[in-house]
């Protein structure tokens, strides 16, 4: 079998990636580890960025979310004294965009089996040939039989744990990494949100976040050790916990009730470098993983796809070689502003275990400048809702 | 004898306090424990924000500074790849002024003097009695006599190692600290100033800064190790070390010659809350000190000088209490914010010897979002020329 690019992972940059080559008349095979069901089972993140929003346009899957998804202007920050928002809209002139990430995969896989595209769900060992030469391959195992696609390029959306990176010689590959000493404990919850917009919540006992992915889906986290296991918390606790982090007239007014979904995520900040080896592209988590502070992952991986999309575009058709070539380039100056901003949310918002009194004072400084300045609090908004392209 | 208000420390701060008490009619005594031409002996900064500038000319000592001083309309930040320019005409409508403190320091001297204001040299001993009674005093010794002046009122601006905070028990005090792994290497030279501007440059090497004094005279540093003296440097290790830490075209037309001055100095980040005890208040080095990165030593000090002055004003004056009685939370909220400034800036520049390569990446990114967004340079811009009192 021969494709033009073959797009390793069935997540929602791989699906993205393939229905805008698709758009394009750029033909593309995508290889998923899993099944559908499996993939749409994963709770991820629910905030898209602009940019994000643009390329589900683009793809012409964005009806559904044009349609569920919730505008938001501003997000509000607490401490233990004030709670002030961040108005996007004023500082920035736009938006961000709360729709589910699973449900983005999901009109992603709609739109990619209605126009018939090809996705082989269940690959085994998916490994990636000759990347540096102008004959790839892909090989892979379904159902006991192995596989081979030709192809022109490669792009590697197959996440942290896939095959893309580790195809990169480790002598090429430099990485990066903090890991934060905490997780966050999240819960689902079929309860009204708390508030219209998220509450972003620095407290001493912890970070917490109140956010939904629609008017009668909640999610709320707590920062919580990472020794802690999700059998630790009861709903209960769990409540009784994120009353204590968030302002008292937002207590008051939470509607409690079972979690359908619990579990605790750790916090990382990841990158490898470069993010392109001959033919081999890598995208998203592959590539780079941030903190779940201020909703960059996914949102990093649409820019990845953005800069990938483009460069293929203008290779096919317009013959141009210049995006392919600065890939790597392209994709990294942007990947390390959103790497920055979710380490500086992060730092800002959490408390750490060695934190001096020093340190702490420093974050409430940085609350406080925050809350009081313009000109930050413009900077905090154009990154929020993405930084452009 | 007795006065409205003792001044313990006759540097910038007390003089200023003195100079400008005396405009609004209150009596005060100033109590020094060096001599005059110790004090004018110490080098310090030179960036005076523009609320120490009106805080000159509202004590009538600004003439020389007027006639003499640097408008600094903007400042340069360099990196290993680019340099680039804080506008902060343009940002804030204002600017900074470049003198010297020990200009700052004369101007004050003469005119404490002229006005015949007492300033008493060589104090030993100096004791603050009763600060939480209607009745404090103050006790020193000169020439081998004790002396005792009672008042209404003490400031405490006798620095770090002053009298002063001690007074206040240390079961009231609560103290914040931050000592940072390297130093600052300053050399004082009579050559002309590489920039009309100051140039902040971060390097792998370590942080460097290109300030001056006048056209004449140019003040430079290095970043170095806590555990370097002076005595390892020699002139040309120094030039040499400068040069390989900032912009080329600089280093290029960097004039040497011999240093005049040569020190090391640590750098610290120290608050002690609260500011006030009873009749007693702490202003300047006495209650705070901050790294010399962003030049918020002198002007913090001036922050507190203002908030004293006008609850000193609103007592005599007015008959208010209210000044008085907030002194310490007005000082300290700005305090926090130009620690929050100096520590962010030290942070963003510095070579850390545990850094991590993330850690770099996360400076680099800083960087090149400051050169790239104007709402953070507007952040830092606001914070350089001072926040509002």
């Amino acid at each position: 079998m021969r494709t033009q690019v073959v797009i390793i992972g069935g997540g929602p940059s791989g699906l993205l990636l393939s229905q805008l080559l698709l758009k394009a008349g750029i033909e593309s095979v995508v290889l998923e580890r899993k099944t559908r069901a499996y993939v749409l089972s994963r709770i991820r993140a629910g905030i898209l960025e602009q940019g994000m929003v643009g390329l589900m346009r683009e793809a012409g899957v964005s009806a559904r979310m044009d349609a569920e998804g919730f505008v938001h202007d501003g997000t509000l920050l607490a401490t233990e004294n004030t709670t002030f928002r961040i108005d996007f809209a004023r500082h920035t002139g736009t938006s961000v965009m709360v729709y589910g990430q699973t449900e983005v995969t999901r009109d992603l896989y709609d739109a990619r089996e209605a126009a018939g595209g090809a996705i082989v769900y269940e690959t085994e060992g998916v490994t990636i040939h000759d990347p540096k030469t102008d004959a790839p391959y892909v090989t892979y195992v379904t159902g006991g039989t192995e596989h081979r696609i030709d192809c022109d390029y490669i792009a590697g959306c197959d996440g942290f744990h896939g095959v893309s990176r580790g195809t990169i010689p480790a002598s090429v590959r430099r990485e990066y990494e903090k890991v934060y000493p905490f997780g966050w404990l999240g819960i689902l919850s079929e309860t009204p949100p708390v508030d219209d917009e998220l509450i972003y919540a620095s407290s001493e006992r912890g970070f917490a976040l109140c956010s939904m992915r629609n008017a009668h889906l909640s999610r709320y986290y707590v920062q919580c050790p990472l020794t802690d296991t999700p059998e630790d918390w009861s709903d209960d606790a769990f409540w009784d916990e994120l009353k204590r982090r968030i302002p008292e007239e937002a207590a008051e007014r939470l509607v409690t009730g079972p979690s359908i979904e619990r579990s605790i995520a750790p916090l990382r900040s990841f990158v490898t470098e470069p993010m392109q080896w001959g033919r081999l592209f890598l995208c998203g988590d592959a590539a780079h993983i941030v903190p779940p502070t201020g909703a960059k992952g996914l949102n990093t991986a649409a820019s990845d796809i953005h800069y990938l999309y483009h460069a293929l575009r203008d290779h096919y058709l317009d013959g141009s070689e210049e995006g392919i070539a600065r890939y790597s380039e392209r994709a990294l100056a942007r990947v390390w502003k959103a790497e920055r901003f979710s380490w500086w949310m992060t730092t800002l918002l959490h408390h750490f275990p060695d934190q001096t009194p020093f340190d702490l004072k420093m974050q409430q400084a940085e609350l406080a400048f925050l809350r009081d300045n313009e000109a930050a609090q413009k900077a905090m908004a154009e990154n929020y809702v993405g930084l452009p392209y």
